[in-house]
């Protein structure tokens, strides 16, 4: 199995992506290509000693940067390290791609060049969601901001299909996201969605509030990319505003930094519960193979989890069940 | 001044309501109207030695539960707490109108009893948001979850009234909940709400992201009623899910009991932050007289900080001045 992974889209530099891929490499009995420039990735597996060859160098010049029109970078950066690797993703010479650059041109890119799979209506980005009892996924989490109730099904149902395969949930809960638990709740596309849902040939749980969303009531969530959107930048923030909100009240009545030192493990042992890096990569489902968007910010921890991540979804035809699943549907 | 408060919707029952409204008569110098089963108002009047004459009783046989149909409830159960309280309000016997009970209901009867204002298209829930520099307004909170551009310019509209007249902000931002910050962001609906906010007659901040909605980087946040629901429902399960969460991780640290009891006075004023009873309830705007809805569980202190803002809605004279401006902008 290979792994095609983009070097140049981290924020945190080629380093990152070199030492996640390294450590896939040896942990995982994978075969990564990295692309990029040549030189730098070279530069970097030296520094890191590595002299295997489960790793190859796939040359690319240019890098998509994240202030370009994704649709237009996609079309002109021809030589961009995201366009190569999606290009060898669809020519086969690897299994899944993945990339830390910026997301809508990944989508994009995905969309116009690995094309979606026969039957889908819309690609959507799925977002691993830590809540009390471990993690729920959540989608579409911003590919579709006026979404279809047919495209809420078909969410539904690439969700189940990741939930079993990946994430080795048996018969995964669906959840419909909306301001109440009551099936005549909602607006005009949450209603008519909640009719697909209840005659898909999935474990349809009914209706979420978002109140629920933090206690993993259901494995899967599903809502329109505005709203999924909104849910996840909204949790960001919370999180970091309460934190920080708490910490200043500590603070501010123990007097003294001692008393941020003394809390400190017990403040990491929880940041640990919300840490992206454990969970991998957002998946791009829909599209005919595997294409993992990573986090902006991925250390190199973060990239070999999305790596193993890929070789899961690779393992266990997550892309072929889904084809099927749809179209047994129609 | 005269405020009709509805006696029979909260949780916590008569009681608070009763000593919310002493409170305020003894404290603000307002008059009270309670609406409800004349007995058993009068029986808590007596348990808290009120001998006043500022506060009346208007008799109303029966209540409107959470779990019936809000429109059936407001047709049918016209001697309900919140009919009688809202046809009082609309007869002019009061000048405001504070209920506890099913916000639906009391949209429904607003709508159907009071009126909307000349020129409004929808009325909208406005919750009041808690932020790291004080408080925001979002609007809508879950009336609408099917709006228009138009409606969502209305709000801001009426957003900013509210903002500037009760809360004491000049030239209040207003922000629009999006995906983005960029103009060209969002579903078609914001889109086209962009448009219009950038030329009403408003302090227009342009696009807010979910991140921000903690930080408070607006004063008035604008929505469809849908995307409102979630944020105020995830906010509430967020903030008690990473709390609890975080005081799980204390007191398995700490090995014991004392750890939390060390920490609580932390806890507590961390958690006034976010304490709506500080903030009094959640006004209805568009309406032809001011209608708040209280929080469920409100105790005494909620009622009176709800009827503390009935009472400068009704001196502001927010609602002239809603009119006033969405008439200007046609």
């Amino acid at each position: 199995m290979k792994i095609v992974v983009d070097s140049m889209g981290g924020d945190q530099g080629v380093k990152e992506v070199v030492q996640g891929s390294i450590a896939a490499a040896n942990e995982l009995g994978v075969e990564i290509v990295l692309v990029g420039k040549k030189d730098i990735i070279e530069y970097e597996l030296d520094k890191n000693n590595y002299h295997g060859n489960k790793i190859e160098i796939l040359h690319a010049d240019e890098v998509i940067q994240n202030d370009e029109s994704p649709s237009i970078a996609i079309r002109k950066k021809k030589n961009s390290s995201m366009v190569v690797g999606l290009n060898s993703l669809k020519e086969g010479v690897g299994d899944a791609f993945i990339s830390a650059g910026n997301t809508g041109s990944l989508l994009a890119g995905g969309i116009f060049l690995v094309k979606r799979i026969e039957g889908i209506e819309r690609a959507a980005i799925v977002s691993l969601y830590p809540t009390k009892s471990g993690v729920s996924i959540l989608l579409d989490a911003g590919a579709n901001v006026d979404s279809k109730p047919e495209y809420l099904e078909q969410f539904a149902i690439m969700g189940s299909v990741y939930c079993e395969k990946v994430l080795g949930i048996a018969s995964p809960k669906v959840g419909l996201i909306n301001v109440g638990t009551e099936k005549e709740k909602g607006n005009i596309l949450v209603k008519e969605a909640y009719s697909l849902l209840e005659s898909a040939n999935i474990n349809f749980y009914g209706n979420i509030e978002a109140r629920d969303i933090p206690e993993g009531v259901v494995d899967v969530m599903v809502c329109d990319g505005f709203v999924g959107n909104v849910i996840l930048k909204l949790t960001e923030g919370l999180g970091q505003s309460i934190f920080s909100a708490l910490k200043e009240e500590i603070t501010k009545n123990f007097s003294s930094e001692s008393s941020t030192l003394f809390l400190k493990p017990e403040f990491e042992a929880f940041k640990q519960r919300f840490d992206y890096r454990e969970y991998g990569g957002a998946p791009l489902l829909g599209l005919k193979k595997p294409v993992i968007k990573a986090h902006g910010s991925s250390d190199a921890l973060a990239f070999k989890n999305a790596i193993k991540q890929a070789k899961i979804m690779v393992e266990e035809d997550v892309i072929d069940k889904i084809e099927l699943d749809i179209n047994i549907v129609k």
